[in-house]
């Protein structure tokens, strides 16, 4: 399977994050891209190749242009307005307050920020251009004939908005190639997320079309982050009615009751019968993710790609997330192995 | 001037703050309470009482009882959930996301929160109740027929509505004791905010109100926080049309800019015709203060007093912020003995 990936992906370093209380190193780090090159190139016999150029159209066509001026320019701004650290947010537009565009930096951060744990650095525009361009790259090789593509996204892109960066996530690189694969002539495509954490961005972004069928399996927002979307009755609205489908779990999850819930997954994409199926691929359903709770195997990433196989349908593999960096890469190429030896 | 206090409201103690992408000491701690304590008694002879307990009527007046009973429990609830530090949100609900309320305390936290600067810790509760405690007892002691009673209350109030924390605020003791005194019979009050920062809970909680009138002399919200509220032309809604008044000012804004001002102000508040004024009093206008940018001179606070008792007005004056901690209380003491030598 080819691999795409390119080294401004890990341009973007946040020096700290705030979880649950405490600030610590960042669980979303270049290390992590790194680790997952050099499994699946050495697995995967080394087919990798840098990403082309897209251009800045493709993520236009998801993102909001005031979100993606913003995203470009915001280190700059924050750096001249003299800031020490990573730019994060100061206070943000709750409902008691008004959704305008300060020109403080501080307030402008605000608008556009959902979380507590996603610092932007100097590199994180040139990163998250290039993990687009990841995608694109790999949604083109499949269109054009590929059976499946590994684009080695990061950061990962399924929590970001169409005006709204969260999660580790800045440009939705899954969404940008569903669109791009709708642009070029497909009728209907399937985001499958089987990230640990519901997708909400790439929810939002498709909720009302139908063309584009979201398909998620993920811990119940209940408990997990993103906590505002992710739920079973969230089924799609307006053209997009019943395109929408959220299978959230219990913390504890395993392989067992987890395949279960992907037989009905894969019975929907079957009934939706797309031309393609964007996977987006978190292995932070692993048992030693470190800020995950269900209780995947190793050897269950292998059965999750027969199962993922069983389809039949190309698949542009765009990389998500997965924090437990000692596994992270083999639990990926597990993943890929499986996906061809089902096929 | 009677001066209500409680010890109570030294129980919140937040062990850091994030700034402007920094993490650093919290600017609103309980020694600034202590050194206007200090201050105050020396100038007013020492006439500190504790408050009366109105219990939580007068608070759900103002704040949801969600919010109330979320503010009550989060504490023990962050406890019991094994987090380390004080209690911050992971995540908040941006338009792209749902306005649910998760079972996840992480989550529930991003519901009211709308800051990052402003952390839980064990004693938030017991402290801001104590603080709303001392408004209504000012407010009361002003209803009973004192001229001026002085609220020293901590934490500050004027950020926080009806269901949202922010800007070290939790309950809007100025709110509260505003509308104690409509309750108890006053037909119109005004709410004058002389604090550096815009007052957003307060105009909020009364923006669609004929009988209580919001007046504001503050930074320009467009460089300073609370960023989202607080322009020229949020002038009231619905019964509440033109009973709301913003007078943002530049940065750097020195005492003869803001008197002119200040005179508008007086001027609208005299053609409202209010039976009380419910100061909220900073002097984070100090040209020392370390987190805002207006040049108030230290003898410029004894000006500002007797300029505001130019209205003739009753008045419990409600403690909001004011962070340059050497000359705090001197600051304080100045504008209380302005007002009694302009009566």
């Amino acid at each position: 399977m080819d691999i795409i990936f390119s080294p401004d992906q890990l341009a973007h370093h946040a020096a700290a994050e705030f979880n649950r209380g405490k600030l610590g190193p960042s669980f979303e780090h270049p290390g992590r891209a790194e680790t997952i090159l050099a499994a699946v190139a050495a697995s995967e016999g080394g087919n990798v190749s840098p990403p082309e150029d897209f251009g800045i159209g493709p993520i236009l066509a998801v993102h909001d242009r005031d979100y993606v001026e913003f995203l470009r320019g915001v280190w700059d701004r924050w750096q001249a307005a003299g800031r020490p650290g990573d730019a994060m947010p100061l206070a943000w537009p709750q409902p008691e307050l008004m959704r305008v565009r300060p020109r403080s930096i501080d307030g402008e951060l605000g608008l556009y920020c959902a979380d507590i744990g996603t610092p932007i650095t100097a590199g994180t525009w040139r990163a998250a251009y290039a993990s687009a361009q990841v995608a694109l790259t790999a949604a083109r090789r499949v269109h054009e004939g590929a059976r499946y593509c590994f684009g080695l996204c990061r950061p990962p892109g399924h929590h970001a908005g169409k005006q709204m960066y969260m999660g580790y996530s800045f440009l939705n690189n899954a969404a940008i190639a569903a669109e791009w694969l709708i642009a070029s002539g497909h009728r209907r495509i399937t985001v499958l997320d089987v990230d640990y954490h519901h997708g909400n961005g790439t929810q939002a972004i498709f909720y009302d079309r139908a063309d584009v069928q979201y398909v998620s399996l993920h811990a119940d927002p209940e408990d997990a982050f993103p906590f505002f979307l992710g739920r079973a009755d969230e089924t799609g609205t307006g053209a997009g009615a019943d395109t929408n489908l959220n299978l959230p779990l219990p913390e504890g999850t395993d392989w067992q009751a987890y395949s279960a819930a992907l037989d009905t997954a894969l019975d929907a994409i079957r009934a939706f019968g797309p031309s393609v199926v964007v996977l987006s691929l978190g292995v932070d359903t692993f048992e030693e993710d470190p800020i995950s709770r269900f209780r995947f195997k190793a050897q269950d990433f292998v059965t999750l790609g027969r199962q993922l196989a069983s389809l039949d349908l190309p698949m542009p593999v765009i990389m998500e997330g997965g924090y437990a960096v000692a596994a992270l890469g083999a639990n990926v190429a597990s993943v890929l192995k499986g996906l061809q030896q089902g096929a």
